[in-house]
């Protein structure tokens, strides 16, 4: 049996999303996995999400890192708490901040692997670290600041 | 005559930028223009730029501000030493930092108002400062640490 994503847990409105949403067709539907004590996405990026020539646009990295880390903070707070990721009330995060330091060109040409560990949780807060490595190159870090939404509170509305 | 975007001022390998280069067919493809003391960018998402259903996602915002800044610490630049945007040497900036506040959900079906000013330059190293603007309420703010790229230097190869 293939390991269901993070991503594939999300439901309603939670899985249309462009970055990690499985029911979004245009999106980058990026899939998340526990590797040890880190969560685990790899990513190819397409032809076409080019900085310069040969190199990843640097919004796509964002982009990656931002989903990645929600879902990393969920990841964590199901383990935490013991519980399966299918199991109710579910954890969803958003993206409180985003701070993102590029320390070397990314290539295109190869796949990315992100891996994100939790390093604190305050409350409904949680601050995530993502790295993403190219070809065994760290070329970018992150500090990611999520926030847990509160069951049935509808943040967005 | 329509004025020319700051963007349509980049050539050869800056050109294909997934966020801002005029030659990529598949990219965003964002346009930048002198207002006063600051650079605009107006985007409207497409309706797949979903975070949830309604509001934009939170990638796509961090990738029109990377590259509305890179743009904005040129068109500074130029302005600095009262140069029309298209003589030589070319100003092209690469992102070091991107620092992305979101203080309120980005409704997706209106057209984003993305302000930007810099704030320091210190030798290559420019900080530019990027506000967006939903139906009038500033959604996210960010500070973006971005690099002057040395004439005919490679540092992509």
């Amino acid at each position: 049996m293939t390991e269901k994503a993070i991503q594939d847990y999300y439901r309603g409105k939670y899985a249309v999303c462009y970055g990690c949403g499985h029911q979004n067709p245009h999106g980058l539907q990026i899939k998340s996995f526990w590797e040890a004590e880190e969560v685990v996405c790899r990513y190819r990026p397409q032809p076409y999400h080019t900085a310069v020539p040969g190199y990843t646009y640097g919004g796509l990295l964002a982009s990656l890192i931002d989903c990645h880390a929600t879902g990393t903070a969920a990841a964590f707070m199901y383990r935490q708490e013991n519980r399966p990721m299918d199991s109710d009330p579910p954890f969803r995060f958003v993206t409180g901040s985003l701070n993102v330091r590029f320390e070397a060109p990314t290539p295109i040409d190869t796949l990315l692997e992100l891996r994100a560990r939790v390093q604190e949780i305050r409350g409904r807060k949680v601050n995530v670290h993502v790295s993403v490595i190219a070809d065994q190159i760290t070329t970018v870090r992150a500090e990611v600041t999520v926030f847990q939404i509160p069951e049935g509170m509808e943040i967005f509305e």
